[in-house]
């Protein structure tokens, strides 16, 4: 395994972590902050919402690398399948892909959306996403872009996601068949699967991406309340041990939705516990 | 399969789907009256819980019996593992055993309680839990009883469950290697699972129980926001048909915390609805 205690090089911040989307909390940064804070503390990469790019696309992703970090992602495609997917649901995919290619991103997060209306359960919908999926795969390898499919906990069944494990994802994979779909194994939502050891080797080079953070024993919100990696009871070292002997040798990207705590803080004192948790815990 | 639309012998109720458990929500009947209501419509059972039964399950078991009915079971132990569970967990857990056994209940539902203190992840939590079973179980033989491990959805994980799956529970079930243990099989907690005919047939006879509820595609509430059967997206039809495939004929119990919805109507129209659902839906 790498030795993190050394090198924050694959470090990667989600912004997500610093309260970026919930009006009135956490980071009022300017992305030129952002960029420059990460930087000054080693982080490796950095995974941008699609609301902070808008049109700077190209300009981000070359302020980002003349900082010496890479864009390790860009959050996500609109939702593919269930009733909240939106009518032009494809048109903004391909746009996704886009931004994603201007930036200079070599992935594009997909959270799949839930049970597709007329159905039940979550195999139909599999079945339903797997084509959806045929149709962007292209443009997206033409354009340089790995789509990460991202199981979420099963309680995000129904209206978010219709994948739920390494297993779901995996299986859709493999029924699209195209290169430049894999998987982003994210701590929060599959910590608790015991069997993940042996998913994760049976997904292998399909891992694209590694989320951390970490499951607070008592959680107190379903979406707000992820932990700060050594806070709750994640396996954490377990979990990076079976990502890594499946291949993965990229980013590890702290994802931390904390509307209670860490969104509360000084965003310097959120990237400075990240580093030296990093560095100690993960 | 069984014919539900024609016999409802096989329909159990928990009594929790009438709101007992939360002050000021849904029933106020007593025991007495539940039993007489459900009777009434043709259940062909009741789970009870611990609170309800008090000194006096001799005489509300032979009370459901003489209303030709069966205690279906009993819920439930204390939590076996976790950093909740009591320090008499030992005690408590025999005294339920015996209050089920005076009941006449075939069964008693354990939840299994979250990661052990000292630990993180649920492997080594399982094999505490086997441990602790393997203490209790003789008893439990002893007086007639069925252990009825109960996987939740993983968003319990933490401080409710060390079992997420059936899969999880198998393994647990066969570490302990008692006749006597077993599995519940809950469509609220395990809808979600694509695995799950698979897991229900290498589980077999393992599979004791059964409950009824459905997951709303926009739940808003972690423990209290259960659907009626039919009013969300999991594939009652096929979760029964891969329980009664795997050899289950036992009773299959509706239960169904809804503090929103349920807990505010009177307890007739649950029943009635139940009974409605359940002849078409389930």
């Amino acid at each position: 395994m790498r030795d993190f205690s050394k090198d924050t090089s694959a470090l990667a911040l989600n912004t997500a972590t610093l309260g970026h989307n919930l009006a009135g909390y956490g980071m009022d940064w300017p992305v030129e902050r952002v960029i420059e804070e990460c930087a000054l503390r080693g982080f490796g990469g950095i995974v941008f919402w699609r609301r902070e790019i808008g049109t700077r696309a190209i300009e981000i992703g070359n302020r980002v690398r003349a900082a010496n970090m890479t864009v390790a992602g860009l959050c996500r495609t609109p939702y593919l399948v269930g009733s909240q997917k939106p009518k032009n649901w494809k048109d903004e995919t391909l746009h996704c892909i886009e931004m994603a290619a201007e930036l200079g991103s070599p992935t594009l997060t997909i959270v799949t959306g839930g049970t597709e209306p007329g159905t039940k359960g979550v195999i139909e919908t599999q079945k339903i996403l797997a084509e959806r999926l045929a149709e962007i795969a292209p443009y997206a390898a033409q354009r340089g872009i790995k789509l990460a499919l991202e199981p979420l906990n099963p309680m995000f069944g129904g209206n978010r996601t219709c994948l739920m494990t390494v297993g779901d994802a995996l299986k859709v994979c493999e029924r699209v068949d195209a290169p430049n779909i894999g998987i982003a194994v994210d701590v929060y939502h599959l910590w608790w699967d015991s069997n993940l050891a042996q998913s994760c080797a049976a997904a292998g080079h399909r891992i694209i991406g590694y989320h951390l953070c970490d499951w607070l024993e008592d959680t107190t919100d379903m979406l707000l309340d992820r932990g700060m990696m050594g806070d709750g009871v994640a396996d954490l070292k377990a979990i990076r041990a079976s990502v890594e002997a499946a291949g993965y040798t990229g980013m590890c990207e702290v994802e931390i939705f904390s509307q209670a705590n860490w969104w509360q803080r000084d965003p310097s004192e959120v990237l400075d516990t990240i580093v030296s948790r990093y560095r100690t815990i993960c």
